[in-house]
C-alpha cells in the first residue's frame, strides 16, 4: 500500500478571481503531481476564505440591491466555493497528470463536516464575512435574521460567524473508497460545509471551519502517514521577524506546546497550523508525522531538505 | 451485480431559492432511496437552469454595480451550481438512507463534460443566461467580451450561450469506481461543466449542456440498465393538450422517430428527453431501456404501472 499524504492548501494562495485562480492552480498541480510521483496517495484539503467571502458578498449585494436573486445562506455559499475551487484544482491536476503521461484520476467530492452545536465558538462568533453595513442596517438585519455584527474599525459593521472545531467528515467513506481506487481526491474544501446533527438529519450552519483543523481530522481519519500544511514560508520560525529569528527543521510535541505557551505563533496564522499538526501527531497511532512548508518547496521538504517536521 | 439506473432530475423541480430547494430535495431523496431499495445502483444527473442562471445573475449584478466582487465566467458559475445543488441532494439522500436504516453512502462528484469546439451549437448560441441589458450596454459588452446578445421581446437584450452536444464525461472513471463501491453518485450537474479540449488541456466554455443528453451519455458509458428521465408528467403523450391526447405506455425507436417527425414533442421540453432516451436505447448494446415519468410515480413506473418505456 502507498503511503498517504493529506495536503492542506491555503485559500489565500488561490488568488482573488477566476482568472488568477486558474493560473495559480497550475503551480499547485505541479507540486501535487510531484508528490504523487514519489509514490504517495494524495488527499487534498483547501481553504476558501477569500472565495466564500466573494460569493457571499456577491449574493448578498445582488439580493439587497435589486439584483432580483434570492438570499443565499452561508453554508450554501461554502458549497458553491467547493464546486468553484474544486473544478479548477481537479482540472489543473488532471492536466498535469496527463502531461506527464500518468494514468491517474483526480476529482472533487462535495464534503460536509459536522460541528458541535454546543461548540463554544457559536457563543462567540469571530470570523467576519460579507459586506459592510451602517449601524442602523446592521441592527435591523441582526434583529431580522439573528446575525451577529461587529464594528470593523471605521469601515462599518460586518457580520461575524463562528469558527467551530470540526468533529466528523460526513463523506469520509467516499473519500476512502476513492483513495483506495487510486484517485487523487479533493475534499473538505473551505474546511468542509459546516453542518450540525439534528433529529431530522444534518443541517447547514453559518460558520467557517478552519481548513487546517479539518485537514488534520481528515489525516487522522484517513490514517495518513503525513499531514502536509502548505503556507507562505518554507519553515516555521521562532522569534519571527526579530533579529534572533530561527527556522525550525523539526519540532516535538513538547516543543510545540512550549513555543505556543511563549506566544511564538500568530493566532489565525501559524498557530492553528502548528496546533493542527500537533493534534494529528498526538492522536494518530502509527507514527504519522506532520510537515509545514511552502508550496514551491514541498517536494524538497518531503526529502528533509527544508520544511518543519512535527513529530512525537 | 445490481442493475444500474441513471436518473436525470430537472433543475426546474428544485425551486427558486435555497429554502425551497432544501424542501424539494426531500421528496427527490425519497424516490431515489425507493429505487435504491429495489436493488438498483443509482447514478443521479440533474439540471441547473434556474440555479446557474441565478448564480450568474448575482455575480454579474454585483460585479457591474459596485458590489466589489470580480467578474465570474459562466463555466465557473456552473461549477458553483454543482456544489450548491449537490450539497442539498446528497444531504437529503443521506438522511433518507439513515432514516430507513440503510448503510449506504451518497456523494457529489464535481464533473466536467467535454464538448466539441466545432459543435454547430457554438455558431448559433440559443440559451439565454444572465441579466437584461439596454441595446447600448449589450453592444458594448458584446464588443468587449465577444458575447452574443439577442433581444428578448420587449424586456431588453440578453446574452445567449450555445448548447453543444456532450461528447465525454471527464470524471467518468471516478463515478464508475464509486458506483462499484456501492455509493449513490450525483454527477453531470447541469449537464456537466462544459469544457473543450485544447493543447494545454481542458478549458471551460460558456455553454449549457442539456442535462438529459448528458445523462443519456452517462447511462451509455456506465452501461446502465435503464435511463430514467424524471419530468412533470407521468407519461409521454401524443396529441398533447388536444381532445385526442393519448398517453403512451411504451415507444419503440421507430415510433420515437415517427412521432418526432410529426412534431409531437415540444423542442426544449419533451423533444430532448425523447431524443436522449432514444439515443441511449439505440446505442447501448445490452438491451438497456429508457423511462420517462414523474418523480412521484417513478417507483411505480419501474414496476410498469405508469411511465413511458422506450425500447428497441
Amino acid at each position: 500500500m502507498n503511503k498517504r499524504l493529506v495536503i492542506a492548501l491555503g485559500g489565500n494562495a488561490l488568488g482573488n478571481n477566476a482568472e488568477q485562480q486558474l493560473e495559480l492552480v497550475k503551480e499547485t498541480a505541479k507540486t501535487i503531481v510531484d508528490l504523487s510521483e514519489k509514490g504517495y496517495d494524495i488527499i487534498v484539503g483547501h481553504g476558501n476564505g477569500p472565495q466564500v467571502g466573494m460569493i457571499n458578498l456577491a449574493m448578498e449585494f445582488s439580493a439587497n440591491n435589486g439584483g432580483k436573486t434570492p438570499y443565499m445562506p452561508f453554508p450554501e455559499c461554502g458549497a458553491m466555493s467547493q464546486g468553484y475551487i474544486g473544478y479548477h484544482l481537479q482540472q489543473a491536476i488532471q492536466q498535469e497528470l496527463h502531461a506527464r503521461g500518468i494514468n491517474k484520476e483526480c476529482a472533487t467530492v462535495v464534503t460536509q463536516v459536522v460541528v458541535d452545536e454546543n461548540d463554544p465558538g457559536f457563543k462567540k462568533p469571530t470570523k467576519p464575512v460579507g459586506s459592510f453595513y451602517s449601524k442602523e442596517d446592521a441592527e435591523r438585519i441582526a434583529a431580522e435574521k439573528g446575525f451577529t455584527f461587529v464594528e470593523d474599525a471605521g469601515r462599518g459593521y460586518r457580520r461575524v460567524v463562528p469558527s467551530p472545531i470540526p468533529q466528523r467528515i460526513v463523506e469520509l467513506n467516499v473519500v476512502e473508497k476513492l483513495v483506495q481506487a487510486g484517485v487523487i481526491v479533493i475534499t473538505v474544501g473551505g474546511g468542509g460545509i459546516p453542518v450540525v446533527e439534528t433529529e431530522k438529519g444534518l443541517k447547514g450552519v453559518a460558520a467557517v471551519i478552519d481548513k487546517d483543523r479539518a485537514s488534520s481530522l481528515l489525516a487522522l481519519n484517513m490514517h495518513a502517514d503525513m499531514l502536509v500544511i502548505l503556507t507562505a514560508v518554507d519553515r516555521v520560525c521562532i522569534n519571527f521577524n526579530k533579529p534572533d529569528q530561527k527556522e525550525l527543521a523539526s519540532m516535538t510535541l513538547e516543543e510545540c506546546a512550549k513555543y505556543e505557551a511563549e506566544g511564538q505563533f500568530a493566532p489565525g496564522s501559524m498557530l492553528p497550523k502548528v496546533q493542527s499538526c500537533a493534534e494529528f501527531v498526538r492522536k494518530n497511532e502509527h507514527g504519522g508525522e506532520a510537515l509545514i512548508t511552502s508550496l514551491s518547496r514541498a517536494a524538497e521538504a518531503l526529502e528533509g531538505k527544508t520544511g518543519t517536521v512535527i513529530r512525537k
